[in-house]
């Protein structure tokens, strides 16, 4: 395990981000939700704690946590006062090391994943990006946490423990720790945390293919929810600040090209925006809309334009506003220890080591509209997968407006 | 308009909050709508700027903003680095004292408009609780900022002049400010950019009646979405904070009671919760849950009875761990000048002061188990407006199990 940490000397908070390599990738083909089980149970008693004590012990702290799954891996983060982090780490090391994986609490947490997977059937605008993703990435890169309801049918205790065995393991953790803290203090707590964690050798994933590159979903929703996504440079390619401004001028803000020309000129959604998402070697933009029915073939027309439009490049006006809020978004991530934590994790695990906001603004300095337009002469916006999820399926007219 | 301002010097940024009395409550009852309409339109230029430049330069300063409409408010609030506030500041009175409302720009407005009716038509979670809302506060109290179809569809470029015109207005206003400040500048600065906002008088507001006590919704939604409210004293009440105490233990956090019986115990449902909603003079709380068509019945009764156990009162453990988590969440916030503009402004329009954290820490000391189950004795929870969403109604068992 990697453990990295940022003093904010300035800050009287704490907090922690500890990422272990338990990803859906790992997921046998027929246990799609496996992982997000595993950490249900994971988080349902510990240690010396059960699962009552483990909610109260963290009440207690004052600790504001949260778990997230991802394709590559299971994360646990929380802030509290500074003074309560070791407790805090001591907490979460039980977690990953010695979950007591109760089986009389197994039904409570599989009527648990049901509900999750259902309640994302009621938000078509989150279940569209969802499948964005499933069909974008090849399998299993694009697996959705939430898995399907065959698979939490069938998961008994056995995968559960197995799954756990394999994959929560130190080789490929990282914990990133940011606010007010004492590095060699730190150093020695997590020593004793986590310096007995034993190694252990994981499966390969074998990729698979990915879904088909225009899917219509069927449903009696009001609006038709658009999702379209294409090939980027992940964060740890050489290019990656040169696609995120791009990014950044195609879809984030309200001066960005899609909020100008589809919410704000034409009112054709309330919600539309481009994000930039990376796993460790391939990363995708996905942009999103939701709009009516009737205004939905427009909305899919005028974003293909936009995003064709893209690859022509940028004004150098359009940067330096991006640049303008990245350097204000900057300094405010100086004061949230929350934001640190899990920045640097991640840094970590796509880099290997961290940057600091310093050098990010250095970089982010040194963008010119030439170096992004370079960039996007090199790799257009094109190849578009397109989701769409509403009562009738649309046509895909690339290059017309 | 009364500005109120809070220096944290430790931080790097300034934030602000301005609210102003133009509300949902002040629409007549046929432009449903028409407060969100006025807003949308006022942030279309205003000033020197027309709507593309304001949005550009306010990119140019890196301001995080947003917007909000409720019943009794429009408010704007926005975060940059510290030197540019006064900017910031600039741009936003000159929307609330200067805007264009330029009717070329009125028919993509009430798209937008339509557009975010339909978006909550499609996130029932929501839904749900707008509805829990109208029917809980007589109206025009509990009216949704959306709108509706009609009234957007009717309402022209006059009404909307006619509502900036009665309603946004200094008396009543109020501008929170924290963050890195000066206060004498800051003062200056306000003075020059609002001091000469002139006064009127707004018509008064009539109460009628509330909705329903028991509703249901009939929707083909994969989850069954259950709100129930029910009265508690408004943020100005002596009894405010034996009241939030009991809120807390009730549903808010992983310890609470709704989370443990109804999610941890049960597996009823991946998000339930209760939170406190306060107006001026008359306040609600509004527990939430989403499940299963077939566990919905189940968890309506489970919800109720959590609901009628709390009236028999709190125990010390439960307190001790809101207090726990109350403190550190007082610690954290000291660290966001956003939260800080945001409470200070909000402090100001109910109390007509600001209260300090330590003064909140003190009093949150202050609490006790007897003081708590003194209030609950005197009110506790009852006489339900329960409001369901989802393929069947429900039966409402009150005392149940």
């Amino acid at each position: 395990m990697v453990l990295v940490a940022e003093p904010m000397p300035w800050l009287d908070s704490a907090a922690f981000t500890l990422l272990v390599p338990a990803g859906c990738v790992h997921e046998p083909a027929d246990c799609g939700g496996l992982t997000s089980f595993t950490c249900e149970m994971a988080l349902r008693g510990a240690g010396p704690r059960d699962s009552r004590r483990f909610i109260e012990d963290l009440d207690n702290l004052g600790v504001e946590w949260s778990d997230s799954v991802s394709t590559a891996r299971t994360g646990f983060s929380g802030a509290t006062v500074a003074g309560n982090l070791p407790t805090a780490l001591e907490i979460f090391a039980d977690v990953v090391q010695r979950p007591h994986l109760p089986e009389d609490q197994l039904e409570a947490a599989r009527l648990v994943m049901f509900q999750e997977l259902r309640a994302v059937e009621d938000e078509p605008a989150q279940k569209v990006m969802i499948e964005a993703q499933r069909h974008y990435y090849p399998d299993p890169w694009g697996r959705p946490s939430q898995g399907n309801e065959e698979a939490i049918e069938a998961i008994g205790i056995e995968p559960i423990r197995r799954h756990f065995g394999l994959h929560y393991r130190p080789n490929g953790a990282i914990l990133g720790v940011a606010g007010r803290l004492d590095w060699p203090e730190l150093k020695d707590t997590v020593e004793r945390l986590l310096g007995g964690w034993d190694s252990r050798q994981a499966p390969g994933v074998v990729d698979g293919v990915a879904g088909k590159k225009v899917e219509h979903l069927e449903q009696e929703t009001k609006q038709t929810h658009i999702a379209v996504a294409y090939d980027t440079v992940p964060y740890r390619d050489p290019d990656y600040f040169q696609a995120w401004g791009a990014v950044g001028v195609l879809g984030s803000g309200m001066s960005s090209r899609l909020f100008t020309e589809v919410r704000e000129r034409r009112g054709l959604c309330y919600h539309v925006d481009a994000s930039y998402h990376s796993l460790l070697d391939r990363a995708g933009v996905f942009c999103y809309a939701g709009t009516s029915a009737e205004r939905a073939q427009e909305t899919l027309d005028v974003m293909l334009a936009v995003l064709s439009d893209l690859g022509r490049g940028i004004e150098a006006a359009e940067l330096d506003r991006l640049k303008a809020r990245i350097k204000s978004g900057l300094i405010m991530q100086q004061e949230s220890s929350t934001a640190r934590s899990s920045m640097i994790a991640s840094d970590w695990y796509h880099l290997g080591r961290v940057r600091t906001l310093d050098e990010v603004s250095r970089i982010v300095d040194g963008l010119t509209p030439e170096s992004i337009n370079a960039y996007l002469a090199r790799r257009p916006p094109r190849d578009y997968t397109i989701v769409t999820l509403g009562p009738r399926p649309l046509e895909v007219n690339i290059g017309v407006r």
